[in-house]
């Protein structure tokens, strides 16, 4: 049997995974761990996870014949090299592959931006099981998605493909992290619902999110609370989520008007605590705005199925098509 | 050797072209024609245009292995219908391709939309060349496009992929015909440029355009009066077109973001007449909008090299693809 290890890096943990070639989980494991010591120090602490997976899996070393790296950032498969990952503090290029390859005696190691790899999970394991064209959209602190078109991860022609978050929809909207303007993620992540929550509170306009955040102790507009407020009805945040979902409609629309997926599957932080209730007001937004319509109940819009483990299934699967080393 | 026949049908005329399986062209015909006769008669003279171009060419019509049609409006592959053909003035489904097989002795009929042949046309052997992801995007009275991703016509999982006239990039803009609001298409189709330019002289701003009517006796905008206003530089026909190549720029950078092709063409009766003008204006404003900005020039903003043939060449090519009868 060949097995492979996924490992994903997030902003305050490493999970990694084993998968065997018949895509079966074997084992997952969470490393909580620091990110201020620099991309030397993170590898060694993913290649310390690959092997903690390992042993948690009562697996020998030598059963693994590749492994899948998922990171927050651009990534080029060719090289390996993430590109820059501003949540972990680099910004110039890190040649991950490479460094985890000396690290874990000389494996093949795919590297991979984590929410293509979130995607790929969910279409192998997830939401997207059956489906050939699927798209993932990840709605958190920014939006990020992947595609997987004909049954295969699009990575595009410079590995560019899925920067779904920077889909412009209002030209001359708010300035996005990126320094375009008008991105759905400068529109709708959960920091831009944030902003405009505070702004609506600042400006005067009453909302529980004053007294959820004081109550929970909170400095930060969490989706535990979003999720919190929402449920009670409070006008602020349903007005600014509403509008949020419209965005996400939107965007969904302009997406199968494109490319016309089976699935769009929808995941991320903010969508994990208000799913379903928020998905019932994409959907319509969505297929009202569908150029062909005979046929639109055959896109699904659907939530995730795998939470937090997608990246790191999704990795350790696309490991499954590494080239021998 | 193997020989196919493209026929397309446009508002005004039906081309025929017959390639052979090396991917040459053999020949080109064109037909005038009329089409307020209803379906049935549309077939008979695209039948008429097929069996013409086999004659032109000196051919036997049993060389011929098989027929790609294209409509103008969405069609369904697999069944071989037209959904509908505004143009045509067909509001139903209408099954093309079974149509075709019965006046031309039984054989297979690939049914494709305009702008998709066009595309694969371009891609097959025009601007596209050498290119295994390219995006055609073709300005006329509407905005119509295609996708070829590893070099394979997209489809869609529901025959619905490509409509890049309908991306929405402003969800409060100007009702398109689709009924939606906000489509580039409503925003910078020649129609949303004739209407603008129209607004823009009816309430009082003084423009070459009027005069140019006039001296070529024309109650329509046509492309020609416009590439004239721009080059003597009309400030009315500067600022509307200018206006259009930003949302071209940034429909473009959209594309580019979400799928990451190599190349992207600009094709249309608009493109024809002010074509290098006018993508020096696109440029700019698609590559400051990438977000992978290190390789940007990787991608190529170019003119469509077939004018009115894309289209044909694209079914004769698509034909090949045909499964045998």
């Amino acid at each position: 049997m060949k097995y492979t290890v996924g490992v994903d890096l997030g902003g305050t943990k490493v999970l990694a995974a084993i998968v065997n070639e018949h895509q079966e989980v074997v084992t997952t494991t969470k490393l909580k761990t620091a990110f201020d010591e620099g991309p030397q120090a993170v590898a060694r602490q993913m290649a310390h996870g690959v092997r903690k997976a390992v042993a948690d899996a009562t697996l020998d070393f030598s059963d693994i014949v590749a492994i899948g790296a998922a990171a927050p950032g651009p990534t080029d498969r060719a090289t390996g090299i993430v590109a820059n990952a501003p949540n972990l503090g680099w910004h110039d290029p890190v040649p991950l592959g490479a460094m985890l390859t000396e690290l874990l005696d000389g494996l093949p190691v795919i590297i991979e931006n984590d929410v293509n790899a979130g995607t790929y999970g969910e279409w192998a394991l997830g939401a997207g099981r059956g489906a050939q064209d699927v798209v993932g959209i990840f709605i958190g602190t920014g939006i990020g998605g992947g595609l997987i078109l004909d049954g295969k991860l699009r990575s595009g022609a410079r590995s560019a493909a899925g920067e779904i978050g920077h889909i412009i929809m209002l030209p001359d909207g708010p300035v996005c992290g990126c320094g375009n303007r008008g991105c759905v993620e400068a529109l709708s992540s959960r920091k831009a619902i944030e902003r405009e929550i505070a702004h609506a509170i600042q400006s005067g306009r009453p909302s529980k999110v004053t007294d959820l955040m004081g109550k929970k102790n909170k400095t930060r507009l969490t989706s535990g609370i979003l999720a919190d407020a929402w449920a009670s009805g409070d006008p602020v945040v349903t007005e600014v989520l509403q509008r949020a979902a419209r965005y996400w409609g939107l965007l969904t629309a302009n997406i199968v008007n494109l490319i016309d997926p089976q699935r769009i599957i929808f995941g991320g932080g903010v969508m994990e605590k208000l799913g379903d209730t928020l998905l019932s007001q994409v959907r319509p937004v969505a297929y009202q705005h569908f150029i062909k319509k005979s046929d639109a109940d055959q896109v699904a819009i659907v939530p995730a199925a795998l939470g937090d483990n997608a990246g790191v299934l999704g990795a350790a699967l696309l490991a499954h098509l590494a080239p021998p080393n």
